[in-house]
């Protein structure tokens, strides 16, 4: 992983070969951390204020006061991607509660182990190739999403086993898992929210299930509304998705990537899905390069 | 953290404060990772079989094949124990994916790491103090157990967000949570398995719920048994533990430990909970001593 990278850790640039945290970190023992997925396109990390308020959402779910400012949060990522001469790349943040004295409960008095990590990411885009080679082949799951009675699903946390069982569940030539909530309504991806067309109008699963507020996801919201599509966020299920024209898939990486199949019914993207592709471009050309 | 002490890492012991994981594992990055808190009495590992059993389930239910024996486990921690010169002792042993290309869906071919952590920590039991200082102060928390459709309970990962978040709901004085599952039904601890009695008969939550089948639970299911206490194993809310004569927590550390208030309720301890710590200590005794 990493070879000749340098990561960002507790504020310095060290070989990602040697980039640690202690076993007694809470990131590691519990999975006790915050975390956010960025592109950088252009040296530019896109929707930066949009990230930086999940990750408030993220902090203040776990009552994680890491009393770093998001300019300082900003210039371990600029100074990550400057040192690795990196300008289209993939960038994670992870903010955990650090190493504390006692057991489960944590204290208030918080020392956090940060940590940016970043690796080249081919642009895709207007002028670029996606970073997906297909559209993606997709599988409905036992696996429930957990509810947010349990762990609230805006918070995006290193606790990711739910999103890994399900993805354990997948054939070989699988690679995205349709996870529903308790009672069947399909929620999202384990990485990735979903999206379907049915005569011209958009559907998407609502974030009153426990469903990621994707940043992507609040991005296409925006676009489609821009371009007169009309989008429902309602309750679903898979069958909705199997009868649909078109599927999606969104994240921070896939950006817009089409369903090829689904339990091996064949959906895929069209016009719709294409519109939105480019008007994503278009939005990334205008905000990082312009 | 662990001043003094060494940890074995990978392999190797290590000074605890230089012990530590690269933040590629999969271990930091996901908490994907099984783990086992257990005790030394003496040099000797308590129950060492059925940890061995919970941990082969956990791995099981996350696709985890670490491929290491058990005595190669048992060794490792034989080898922390006499490096720290400790008898009496808590020992924590945790076996992560490791580092794997990719992202989030795991590859089948594991390097594991495996970490063995351990700390003085005084007998207890029929000649020494008890390790908890006083009996519990619990309190109903809003946070829900996570169903076993989403994560098994019986999995005993670094995912533990859903037992810290009922943590952090407690007021300053308390130090145990009494979760539910989402039907409103108790469930356990944040880090415990919890028992009440009425009328001298013993009650504890079904592991049919979001409940982890703790060691000590089992055991004292089987001390409970040996007495000749009838014991339910059945679906309860708080309010039954409200309305009972005595009530208490077991895990590894804790052993028996009486639960002084619920919500500031008195409860208390009572004679089956002291039978039944007694019965405990003697089985320490017989197996961990003679």
């Amino acid at each position: 992983m990493g070879e000749g990278l340098r990561y960002h850790v507790d504020g310095e640039l060290v070989p990602a070969g040697e980039a640690s945290v202690s076993v007694d970190d809470r990131g590691f023992r519990y999975g006790d951390a915050a975390f956010e997925t960025l592109r950088a396109y252009g040296g530019t990390i896109f929707a930066w204020e949009s990230h930086v308020e999940r990750l408030e959402g993220t902090c203040e779910a776990l009552s994680l006061e890491h009393g770093l400012t998001a300019a300082e949060l900003r210039s371990r990522i600029d100074e990550t991607l400057a040192a690795n001469d990196l300008a289209d790349a993939y960038v994670r943040l992870s903010i955990t509660r650090g190493v504390q004295p006692g057991k489960l409960t944590p204290q208030s008095e918080v020392e956090p182990t940060v940590v940016v990590y970043a690796k080249p990411l081919p642009r895709g885009g207007l002028a670029g190739e996606s970073v997906w080679d297909e559209p993606a082949t997709v599988e409905t799951v036992a696996t429930r999403r957990i509810p947010d009675e349990a762990i609230p699903a805006a918070a995006k946390t290193h606790n990711y086993l739910n999103g890994i069982l399900a993805r354990t569940e997948l054939s070989a030539d699988a690679d995205e898992a349709l996870m529903c909530d308790l009672e069947g309504h399909i929620a999202e991806g384990a990485t990735s929210n979903l999206w379907f067309v049915r005569d011209g109008d958009l559907y998407t699963p609502t974030t009153d299930g426990p469903v990621l507020p994707g940043i992507t996801r609040q991005l296409v919201l925006e676009l489609a509304d821009e371009t007169g599509i009309a989008v429902a966020e309602g309750t679903y299920e898979p069958a909705d998705v199997l009868a649909a024209d078109e599927a999606f898939l969104t994240n921070r990486t896939w950006e817009l990537r089409p369903i090829a199949t689904l339990d091996g019914h064949e959906i895929g993207g069209g016009p719709v899905t294409e519109r939105l592709s480019r008007r994503y471009d278009e939005r990334v050309e205008r905000t990082c390069y312009d």
